[in-house]
């Protein structure tokens, strides 16, 4: 595993997607590995942590992770624009070939079921909290976050570090066709 | 109501929160208006336009909107940076003058049962679709989006143009304690 992917407690997990990214779902079920961009995953509790992602019915990621009950949410940074457009444009049913293509390389780490894709800025492995009415209903599946790591180069001592890490290890926020924003400057309230 | 303030058609309401910015809630219920910060909202379906947003049993938003069936939620600006931070570090529970302590003003679309909070750049209006048990066991809410409107100044012909509208209509990305990103510079991918 790359040495700046550290653990982050899991009860700081939430802040990985606090910000609103983008993120890459990526699931593996006998042997078949996939992933997909959704712009719809969202955090859902503190402790035990929890988010939500919207996984469509046509894709093949929702049915590896329906099958294995395991996913992995992940950050993609602005190095890995057109990495991530591809990865949510492309589906595995029509193209077998679908990773190779986007340029999406797998990693996995101990003790996780699921792949993470490699060069993301964060990572959240998920065993899915099955709840069949609104997987069924609303394509919308919990997922309790059993692990959770970082690049230390833009996540340290709990906090995201955009303003300091360089531009290509920005979050992408996608709003529909070609166009996503990156993250940008860091504002400060004062205390209330 | 403000010129600027133009309907979003329902399918391309998603737009408005699809980058993830944190939004206000706020709802009215037998003469009480409120209105909170939440980060944890998002798109749930295109049409029909669908999200959830997160809301803690403690808070008075949450009673509002189920008592009324209806909250509205509507993003903040970086104009509005103080502002989002009081309405979500105070509550109406423990302050009756919350929201003018805040600094939050209210306004009302005709034809639209929760009032909107003045100066946000887009306001999607909800009905709350029941689903007691994620309620109940998750805090989670789904909203049916029945109307959308968007400041003409940031967001035009159905995107976003946070780059040209300047540096206090961009959206808020809350990470914890009193540290928020703005959104940062678009980025646009080649076609798939």
């Amino acid at each position: 595993m790359d040495a700046h992917i550290l653990p982050v407690a899991l009860d700081k997990a939430y802040r990985l997607i606090n910000h609103g990214p983008t993120v890459l779902v990526s699931a593996s079920f006998a042997g078949v590995d996939n992933a997909m961009a959704a712009a719809w995953s969202c955090a859902l509790d503190f402790s035990p942590s929890r988010l939500t992602v919207v996984l469509d019915k046509h894709t093949k990621t929702r049915e590896l992770a329906e099958k294995s009950g395991h996913f992995v949410i992940q950050v993609p940074t602005a190095a890995q624009l057109q990495l991530t457009h591809e990865l949510g444009s492309r589906s595995l049913h029509q193209d077998p070939e679908k990773l190779a293509r986007s340029g999406a390389r797998l990693f996995r780490i101990a003790g996780c079921e699921a792949p993470m894709v490699e060069g993301c800025s964060a990572w959240l492995a998920c065993k899915v909290l099955p709840e069949p009415h609104i997987q069924a209903t609303y394509d919308l599946f919990i997922g309790e976050v059993v692990g959770a790591w970082a690049d230390s180069r833009v996540f340290k001592n709990g906090h995201w570090d955009f303003e300091h890490a360089g531009a290509d290890f920005r979050s992408l926020h996608y709003i529909a066709g070609g166009h996503f924003y990156a993250i940008g400057a860091p504002l400060t309230v004062a205390a209330v």
